[in-house]
Order: structure tokens, then sequence, then C-alpha cells
């Protein structure tokens, strides 16, 4: 079996936790935060990215990155699903994974939160997560996944803000 | 003292080994790693990224490489180091480093090889050398370097092939 491609995917810009006045699970994507995230979809879909599936948090500012990226095409599908929440762990994510690559061969997009990003994909390529890697909001990284023991054998293709993927004259 | 900013630029696409007649030291981009560089370097001067130094190893294709960086306006200077060979050491380039960075704030561009530039990001990021992060030729990885104990201690915050840097329609 080959090397999964998965992609994980932080949320856009959403309405700061100390302003808002529901739960934490339902703040929103503010203007910008939709803005940026809909150019970043149309920037993947530019590249030529194609993604098998989505799956993504249910937390209201994931859910509505994710609805964004289904809306512009980068894939046909979206779940969602608890294991992308803040409390979610890698293990049972990976669990998942193993079950799911068993009938798909195409690329899995993660929209998700941070530090578990970010320290999921310091675990998959190292084997530890030191929190040493930068994702942004509406930033993207690209691991591949091999079948057996993904834990410190990943590897990492790709990792970037949202500023560095825009074009220059696109940035707000 | 803050974080330095370092990148890492892997040479452009050069001429194969098994075909060039010369040494291996002296083997030039090809056409289409010479277009490609320049349509990166272009992109970053877009991106807004300020360079205050690239440093560059000697041998042809890296030095090419430098040199379209510096001519397209990247940075207003180069040097060229065999700190940067193929048979450079990361120790011996950090301790130049902790020099550098002593009269220098700005942000520095190391021109160099593989598996050399992508082994180094895991020993500054996680601390130890698994061949676990993939860096395309023109392609650019982004670090945050502490002054005391970089190894291990060092953030990664850009990890780009050229693919996803250039717009879609300007790949070939």
């Amino acid at each position: 079996m080959t090397d999964l491609t998965v992609f994980f995917f932080r949320h856009g810009i959403a309405v700061e936790r100390e302003v808002f006045e529901g739960s934490d699970s339902d703040r929103p994507l503010t203007a910008k935060g939709e803005k940026k995230t809909y150019q970043i979809a149309r920037r993947l879909l530019d590249l030529g990215i194609e993604i098998e599936l989505i799956l993504s948090s249910p937390l209201v500012r994931a859910r509505q990155t994710a609805e964004i990226l289904l809306e512009v095409g980068v894939a046909p599908d979206l779940m969602i699903s608890d294991l992308l929440a803040p409390s979610g762990s890698l293990q049972e994510w990976l669990h998942w994974l193993s079950h799911w690559r068993q009938e798909h061969e195409g690329a899995l997009m993660a929209v998700g939160h941070e530090p578990n990003l970010s320290h999921w994909t310091e675990l998959l390529i190292c084997g530890k997560a030191l929190g040493h890697i930068q994702l942004k909001k509406a930033g993207i990284i690209g691991l591949k996944v091999p079948a057996t023991d993904p834990l410190g054998n990943s590897q990492l293709f790709w990792l970037t803000p949202p500023k560095f993927l825009l074009n220059g004259s696109g940035l707000t």
C-alpha cells in the first residue's frame, strides 16, 4: 500500500474568544477569515490539488472553513468528525484513517485546530511533539503517511502560511 | 536576542550527473532550472520577503541559483561559503551563524544541497535527522533560529516545493 497524502488545514480567522458571547464551539469565521479562506480554496484548485474527502472538526469555525473548501470544489465530499475536535486524539484518528484508506486511494484533507494539527505533524514526522511547527490560521500542512507505523515515519512535503500561498497583490 | 529568520533554498534543476562530462561541482542549471529559479525569485520579491544576505555553496548549480536570487533583488549581497557545500557540517555553519547574527538582524538565505538542508532542518526543529522532510529542487524552508541551543529548539514556519509557490498557470 502506497503512502497516503494527507493535508491538514487549520480553520480561518474566527471571532475572538474574548468578544464572542456564545460558547467557544460556536465561534464563527470573521468576514476577513471567510474571504481569506475562499482565496486559499481557489488557490488550491488553481494548483490542481485533488482531494477525495474533507474531514472536519464539528466546531463552527472549522465547519465553515470546510464548507468553503467544499463549495469552491477542492473536494467532492465533506464529513464532520469529533476526531478532529480540539479534544480529538491522534491515535484514534489514525485508527479511523487505517480503515478509511483500505477503500480509498485519494488524498484526505483534515480541517481542525491548533495546537493539535502541528503536534500531530511532529508526532508523525519525528515521533514527538515539541511545538516547533508553526501553523497559521488557514495555513496548510502536507504529509505522506505510510500504512504501517505512521508515527515517526511520515514525510512532510508542505507547510505554508496563507500569506505565502496567495499572490502578493491578493494579500490583505 | 530575538530568533533569526533563516531560509534554506535548494539549488534549481541541474544537468544530471550521468550525462555531464565535467566534475560534479561544475554541473550547471538546465535551461528549465534557470527559468524556474527566476520565477521563484520573482515570487519571493512579490511576497515581500526581505533577505539581508544570501550565503551559497560554491558548487556551480548552487552559485547560479544564488546569483539569480541576487540579480532579481531578493537580497543585496551574496557570499560564497564552503560551509554550504555537500561536505559542510551543521555545527560549523551554526558557529558561523552565531558570529554573523551578532552584527546583523535581517534574514539569511542559505543556498545549498540535499540531503543536507532537510537534515539540518530536522536537527534544528526536532533534534534528529530522520529523512522525513522533502525539499524539492528550488524548494524553500523557513526557520526561526534562537540564539542559544538552536538544535531541537528552532521553529519551522515554511516548507514549499516550487510548484505550490508559483501560479498554477506559471507551472511548466
